[in-house]
């Protein structure tokens, strides 16, 4: 007898997984090496070390250990807020009369309201493990560094947080849960550092970006003694952890005998669609299963849909390490009319690679559809999400849709990463009928990729 | 062998009751029933139902049907976010360094935050399947309000909310969920109704008050064709709708051998600590079981431990019925300085009658310290609670205190009813030091209850 799929499929908690996987273990062409911007070379741990905490450096240059186990004292705090669920979206399938079965892993029921917490934990346990007084980070909507004062609370750590201006401005609630946990935020730019007074010199009236808030960031850790930088994003250390989301989720649809045909995640620097995409990716690179992987990233920075698969700088200011990357050039800057996440001007390097190497699609979409789309989901499925989450929402519908046309009963997953609670300034600008679509033209975006930086065999 | 508490008890889908539980038909005396203000006589159901749904008013004068079948469709709706899970404090615990077991009974995974929902989506059943077009409400700090448009939605209602002044400025982003559920919000008192124009004439700096919005919600109801009124608390058709929380809990309970020796719950105008506290009253009633219950109330408002048991409007515009319910006087309006809801002058007939029975103990407690005890939840637990829920956490706490100096190793459950992600206002005043504790004098108290309605046979 076939077993009835639950709304809500929980993992026991002795399901949770015990171990991270690292998808570049199975990775043909790894990803390429970080380069020292100085000299053109890889970076060393010894490069590394002063900017990161050792142990995750290791993780980062690690391209073939498979598996990591997760320290039991993270795997206890995992369970303060997972297993996340995988959702059974009956009502939205519903709504769209489609013959496909859709499922959402929900990654909001936390008080960071996304996936974010489980790398922020992750980074926190080994910067307290070396011995840290406190690390500094950036963040652009707030969801990286709410995760982030919430795991140095849990282990008694400094948290310095320079937040996107514009992202500052539309969220002070975000302000004061990151205050609420003790942590010390900043507007970016800043005339707190170097590299802010410099850009706000250059540019005075800028909204700030993620890249900004990294350099100021990182500024502030390698110039301050038991400080180190952490990211939320981008580093393969980060999509390390998050294959927690991926893991879950497949070994949830696996309880039930489900095979899903289509993944699909939302992709900013690629932390959660990295962290969604892990397991069945590695399945699809080992040759034992095969899914459409889509990728979705904001039509207002689209860096896999628009950019350049090239070398260039992870931050603004430009002192960070090159990554290998497809990026828009590390000084484009989303226009301020796109609310939420997904502002990063590059994306993930295994990310890349992967795409480079034809394993998944990406689109790029606009934000009134992607609020529509929001809107339809919040309705029926009773949860409000982020508006970074709603670029998946407007795929997976979009994708049902196409099974209502042909009549197909494909089984659609894709990962809800948060909840859209310090979000309501673009919802309300969306209700009002103030929303926008603002892309960037052919133009703008030659522009910035004609100043990638020069590095040693790149054209 | 001792089997293991998990981290968070959930139950299995098939596992949610299916039955709400009314602890009326098990109290000796049963509540006083509502009076109509002209006649002094007990309400009848052709006197409720120009107001209310039909059927719901059935419900609000059952005392005698212990078990009422939850309709099916609201089952289906309760699986959207449903079962909540029963949380073992573990890190609480820890950090308290008590001997004692405590759980919470988290009721916040779900957009309206709260517990409210489980109230508002039978009352939007009702009143959808009444062939009604609509429903108007009031909304103190706007849990109810944005679980009414929650349900309204899914039943495709007009919803028409009026939110208390002070919130409505406060929390503006509670009015955009609203809003992006479809729902119409206006702050009250306003222009829009008779009885908000003379309370604004009388009071024109008044932040507005429960009651008061309650009067210009009945007021729209009972003069548009096609709407009746719902409420989110109070009324005993909304403690039997909330049981689920309490029979959830109990389940969640006995499915690991687990025996309550306290149960902690919030209480403004009841719903929550009604619900929460309904099975366990209902075996203490019965005498089947005893189990210490305490009531937790804003020292702003503090209906039980400073109320009189006496008949009084249920709201400031004195057009409601009167209810036999602890109160501080229809006038009374908390100061504006408290945060959060838990601002209705009375209480659930249904409790009131329990408490004057001596059923269960009442405790006042101090805006500062439930908000230290909301921050330290938070930093331990890694959920951000709302105000109201804190009321409990601070009397949990000091429960579990007690533990850790008489060694008892006593099982502590409490009501976590919501989220405090649209309380930020609040939390920045504390987290500022701005926050102050406003406790009405006794003379404000007996200037109030001194304007009791003459009721026969009421001194």
């Amino acid at each position: 007898m076939k077993q009835e799929i639950p709304y809500k499929i929980y993992l026991d908690e002795n399901e949770i997984p015990t171990q991270w996987y690292n998808v570049r273990a199975d990775m043909k062409t790894k990803p390429a090496p970080l380069l020292n911007p100085g000299t053109g070379q890889p970076l060393t741990l010894e490069d590394l070390n002063p900017i990161f905490c050792e142990e995750l450096n290791k993780q980062e240059l690690d391209n073939d250990t498979p598996f990591f186990d997760i320290p039991e004292e993270i795997q206890k705090f995992y369970k303060m807020y997972r297993p996340a669920p995988l959702v059974r979206a009956y009502f939205l399938e519903k709504a769209l009369g489609t013959p496909a079965k859709i499922y959402y892993k929900f990654e909001g029921n936390n008080t960071s309201g996304s996936h974010k917490l489980n790398s922020a934990i992750a980074q926190a346990y080994y910067a307290k493990k070396e011995g840290l007084k406190g690390v500094t980070t950036e963040t652009g909507a707030g969801q990286w560094g709410t995760a982030l004062s919430m795991a140095c609370s849990y282990f008694d750590l400094d948290c310095k947080v320079f937040m996107v201006k514009c992202s500052y401005e539309q969220k002070p609630f975000r302000r004061e849960v990151m205050r609420t946990y003790g942590a010390n935020v900043t507007p970016s730019p800043s005339l707190t550092t170097n590299v802010g007074r410099k850009i706000l010199s250059e540019h005075p009236d800028t909204t700030g970006s993620l890249g900004c808030a990294i350099s100021e960031a990182v500024e502030v850790a390698v110039t301050n003694p038991g400080y180190r930088y952490v990211l939320g994003s981008v580093l393969n250390q980060v999509l390390l952890h998050q294959s927690i989301i991926g893991l879950e989720t497949k070994a949830a649809l696996d309880k039930y005998g489900i095979k899903a045909d289509v993944v699909i995640g939302c992709a900013g620097g690629g932390s959660n669609l990295g962290g969604l995409i892990a397991p069945f990716m590695g399945e699809k690179l080992r040759g034992e299963a095969d899914y459409q992987i889509i990728a979705v990233e904001p039509a207002s920075c689209p860096s896999f849909t628009r950019g350049k698969y090239a070398y260039d700088f992870c931050d603004t200011g430009m002192i960070c390490p090159l990554a290998k990357m497809y990026t828009l050039g590390s000084q484009f800057i989303p226009s301020a009319n796109h609310a939420g996440g997904l502002r990063f001007h590059g994306m993930s390097p295994v990310l890349s690679q992967l795409y480079a190497d034809g394993m998944f699609e990406a689109r790029a979409v606009e934000q009134t559809a992607v609020f529509e789309a929001a809107t339809q989901f919040a309705r029926v499925e009773g949860i409000l999400p982020a508006p970074e989450s709603s670029h998946a929402i407007r795929v997976a519908i979009d994708e049902a849709l196409k099974c209502k046309e042909t009549g197909e009963e494909k089984t659609i997953v894709f990962g809800l990463t948060g909840t859209g609670y310090f979000d309501l300034v673009a919802y309300e600008k969306f209700n009002s009928g103030e929303m926008n679509d603002v892309i960037p033209s052919d133009e703008t975006i030659k522009s910035y990729l004609d100043k990638l930086p020069k590095v040693p065999g790149q054209e």
